[in-house]
């Protein structure tokens, strides 16, 4: 497992994300960790992201899983582990599988299913105290240039 | 069109969701109105709310796609509109056609497509400026007895 996440490698002008991006304060932040055949991510929600009293809500499940997916994207495809390129989504799919209990860790694990030139197509386990939730399939594709701020390259 | 929203006719102990619970002030409290026919709800991002510098994050699309979703099922099914039944999402699809662009009002636009006993598939289309940015598939299902709150009712 690599000590660094996925997320602290992209470089900082693409590190603005409210899922994932270490320089928004506001944001989730959320850190994946590559083992070169999976990686992991853990999160905590916070007492409002519910959707019934007592259980998460499935925007955040979904925001999870997308950003989790897309550093499986970019970690899966990097020549060098510490500068993985960039991927965006564009197409996600989660399948609610049982209601997500609010106030515990909650795990995600993700692999490759597909990679081709310009796409990964990563499936995404969320879990909860060891039972799987939620279950998705996220397709990423590299940046593409149109969505590149001035100035920032893809590798850090 | 619907004066009221149809969260506002969501009994109060199911009025939490962090995407669209009135009572939730941590919250984005989405609000979707209903014509008869079809959905429309208006939601302003925050300008943190970013993927990369400039566009939307595609875990609030995803939020915003997945409660309206929810909404325009209640509304679709409900015999006594100030009462929609909760509803809840069993499965989310969101395609991302082109990026989001941030501070600007986003539309969102949703029909049901299949109505069944105990399920509704729901399309959605999130659009900015008049162009269409993602769409969405949300399976909804009716609120299972398991996740409801102690004392809380299915109707107001």
């Amino acid at each position: 497992m690599e000590t660094k996440s996925v997320q602290e490698g992209y470089p900082g002008e693409l590190s603005h994300c409210f899922g994932c991006g270490r320089v928004n304060e506001h944001g989730h932040q959320l850190k994946s960790y590559w083992d070169g055949k999976e990686a992991v991510a853990h999160h905590t929600p916070l007492p409002e992201h519910i959707a019934i009293p007592g259980f998460v809500y499935g925007g955040l499940i979904a925001s999870l899983i997308d950003c989790h997916g897309i550093a499986t994207a970019a970690a899966a495809t990097a020549e060098d582990p510490s500068k993985p390129e960039r991927f965006v989504t564009a197409s996600l799919k989660v399948d609610y599988q049982r209601p997500t209990p609010i106030g515990v860790a909650l795990e995600l694990r993700a692999r490759p299913k597909e990679i081709h030139a310009r796409k990964v197509v990563v499936e995404v386990q969320l879990l909860a105290r060891g039972e799987a939730c939620a279950r998705g399939e996220v397709i990423a594709v590299r940046l593409p240039e149109s969505m590149m701020p001035a100035g920032a390259g893809r590798g850090s």
